[in-house]
């Protein structure tokens, strides 16, 4: 049985994490600040206003190590694998043989990992903007790091948001931001300003996959993403979701969107991730994407796909 | 804000419910047997044998009233439309014009509530073990206890293995399984000679759907069911899954098989739920269920599908 690996960055503004009261009655007996548990001992409890009313409790021996972030589970080993293969396959399974990728966010290098298993693929940019999510996945988490062993990949330290104004017009083929919740440091990344900077930084017909939070959770921040993303993405505007145990609700959605251009039908994959291909082969089978699992994420609960529909159209 | 209801059924066997001292820790300063956390005042803690390593903690104020047995959350008021609707609809959309149906389980009358949505039906049969959740439910789960409003409802107290060995050959086109889990009173209904009682009751080309567990926690489970399942059921036999925020890993899955007889494509409906039906219009729409969230419930994660797959050829 191993460890938990727990980082914990220093906020700038000198907060906690977890911009609240609620993680305090978990942690009575430890240090302030510290979120591992010690009302349940070896467990780590999460608690967070973004979940009200609702804590989840893990033992290291039943989910492998687990990668906390202001007090959230960012990964675990055990379900890592549904966030990170659903987030990079469903934008570049979408269009034919894309060639610059750039990642927002996504310091573990999980998603990296499943970039680069497209041979099509010449350059992978990342911007992450702690280094220690950097540093503390390749010490703990070797097959999230194993992502930036890709000589394709550059990887830079910095502001995502910056990032971008800086990328010329029609850079990339896809942008993935694998951030964390909207409330913290990752708040910029929902707004419209941001969701400017990306399209400008896409080609025509290129596409952009966004986490975007839990339908049992959020659909007040689903509608606000959905409206803006509508007024700037004139391509298509979509939602899909898929299954990760411990995410608060179980669930995680994507917004996936595409610039004015080459048409891109989202819910039909037109690219395969080839299993003989030397760059995918080396990495092992996909454990949880598949084509039919791609479709599928695209079908939404009645009382979610009310209120998206009518965002969309 | 409404206080929980907590129907705590005694064990024959005079047992506490969890079958371990897991649940201890969480009630340290409660009564005995007394499944409300008193770590965290007025939240309800959830651990068990069946998902070691993770307890789920809920506040009324945000999951609304929550059915609990043996420990075990059955029922929540915020997502139990995923479950009745699902576990319903499944079956009973995958066959013209269902007229007589069984439930086993489903005390709470959610899946009666569901079932009663179709004026084909003519006959609702249930059996269910335990009359304090028929009575819990009626008192505190109003929504739920409609389902025993309708006329069609015959209710029998006591156990569905005996009642179906007493029903004669052919006699229900669906019989929907809504039980708790494989450790405890309901473990008779994961096993070979159940599934023959049920396969034996059905006509030619009738149809079950039985809650199977989760496929995050439970693939060694799951892979003996279908096996079980492929040995009995000789028209097809198939899994689905769907979303379930306060079940452990946050999903739930069922078994859908079908007697030799007229062919049932389960992953396409071919019963509509007719909005303008009278018997389905005073019980205002559907929450979660649509054809499109069918058909996507029968799409799998590779890790499940291959084992799965491995089972059903």
């Amino acid at each position: 049985m191993e460890a938990e690996a727990v980082a914990k960055r220093p906020r700038e503004d000198g907060a906690e994490g977890n911009g609240g009261g609620a993680v305090s009655s978990m942690v009575e007996d430890g240090k302030a600040g510290d979120y591992i548990s010690s009302v349940i001992p070896g467990w780590f409890s999460e608690m967070s206003p973004m979940w009200p009313g609702e804590a989840h409790s893990l033992k290291s021996s039943t989910y492998g190590k687990v990668l906390v972030l202001d007090g959230v589970i960012q990964v675990t080993e055990r379900d890592e694998c549904a966030y990170q293969e659903m987030i990079t396959h469903l934008p570049l399974c979408s269009i034919p043989k894309p060639k610059k990728v750039l990642v927002i966010g996504g310091g573990d290098g999980g998603v990296l990992r499943e970039v680069s298993r497209y041979s099509s693929v010449e350059v992978i940019d990342i911007c992450e903007i702690d280094a220690m999510v950097v540093d503390v996945s390749k010490q703990f988490f070797p097959k999230l790091a194993v992502g930036f062993e890709d000589p394709r990949v550059n990887l830079h330290i910095g502001d995502g948001v910056a990032f971008l104004k800086n990328v010329p017009e029609g850079t990339y083929d896809a942008i993935i931001v694998d951030s964390s919740d909207p409330i913290g440091p990752a708040q910029e990344l929902f707004e419209k300003p941001f969701f400017e900077s990306v399209a400008r930084a896409l080609r025509p017909g290129g596409v952009v996959c966004t986490q975007a939070e839990s339908i049992w959770l959020h659909m007040h921040i689903i509608e606000d993403i959905v409206s803006v993303c509508r007024q700037i993405f004139k391509g298509s505007v979509n939602y899909a979701w898929t299954t990760v145990p411990t995410y608060p609700s179980g669930v995680i959605g994507f917004m996936l969107c595409s610039t004015e251009g080459p048409v891109v039908d989202f819910q039909h994959p037109v690219n395969k991730i080839d299993e003989c291909d030397s760059f995918n082969k080396e990495k092992g089978p996909l454990k949880f994407y598949n084509p039919e699992i791609h479709s599928a994420a695209f079908c939404l609960p009645s009382f979610a796909k009310k209120i998206i529909d009518s965002e969309t159209r």
